[in-house]
């Protein structure tokens, strides 16, 4: 990686960070300019456009999630294992790349719902592809035999994204402590629901 | 109601629509003016801030809330009956007080999440009594027998809330057509997963 592309990804990471905290329409290059120090011509060098700068910050965002979620789950062995790796990861993912203000993803997801452009554009693959990926692991566990038969697997990756969205609510809004456990009991009644009884 | 009680209501039914459009950050005192063809110092002498123009416009969507979805709700019979009426007012809710951009207290709580003041109290306060309402009403279906004893209505009211939240973005977002199945799919396992057994 070369000095220029080790700059931009640190820009973009401090992008994440502030996206977290005051919304993907707070990322302007005129106030990272700021809080980095650096000159504005030098970061209208690097990213162009606002638009630019907003796709690239969550497409870093993206990166980071595939190497810190999805990486690590799809190496657990299939099956419900798997599936709860997932969602264990997902959990985790605010801290382990830190974003103050929470998910960047459900934070954007509130903002563009009504702006169409290429920001919107790719926050929609990026969720269409994280509900897939889901969906996929929990159809591996229906075919291991782990789940019944009946399980939707598109069914089952959209209440496992409602516990995360209300998750969220619950942590950031409300500041309910008992937010993760909550999460966690959700999560285990879904699977509950979902497995095989054993023959 | 006098005159000036009901322009201010009429005032503040625009402000959710825009609030649900562009967010609470885009209700202003210039945008509503502009909007509706008042003059600004009339608007003043109204809402005198920007933040207290916000704080009603969320009051004035909470009173809606209560007479659209939560007084017709709590008329239905106590028990199951009237969790799934819950669920089911709030699930037109976006439709029976029309907000083009989806529910306004689902995009103020992303938007207020990390922005201290009177409309972020406001809005916990409101969340917070409307999870009381749900809980509320299961407390009541386990008590006369129609949910199994061993359910936490805290953790069910959290459950419905993230299926609430998950439509939002599924329908908002991800524009699925398929999103009020979804939603009525997944409170049908939420409630299966409660019922009593037949004694």
């Amino acid at each position: 990686m070369g000095k220029g592309e080790l700059t931009r990804q640190a820009i973009l990471e401090h992008a994440v960070v502030l996206a977290s905290r005051v919304g993907l329409d707070g990322v302007t290059i005129g106030r990272l300019a700021d809080d980095l120090d650096l000159s504005k011509s030098g970061l209208f060098a690097h990213f162009r456009s606002k638009e630019a700068l907003q796709v690239q910050t969550l497409a870093l965002a993206a990166e980071r999630f595939t190497e810190l979620v999805i990486k690590p789950a799809l190496a657990v062995p299939r099956g419900e294992p798997r599936v709860q790796a997932l969602f264990d990861r997902w959990l985790d993912w605010p801290k382990a790349f830190p974003q103050p203000g929470g998910c960047i993803f459900v934070a954007a997801s509130a903002e563009l719902d009504d702006q169409p452009g290429p920001a919107r554009d790719l926050l929609v693959r990026l969720q269409e592809d994280w509900l897939d990926v889901i969906a996929g692991a929990v159809r591996i566990a229906v075919a291991e035999g782990d789940f019944k038969k009946g399980v939707d697997p598109a069914q089952f990756a959209f209440d496992t994204y409602g516990i995360m969205l209300v998750t969220h609510l619950s942590s950031r809004l409300l500041r309910d402590p008992k937010a993760g456990e909550r999460a966690r009991q959700a999560f285990s009644s879904l699977l509950a629901a979902a497995r095989a009884l054993p023959s």
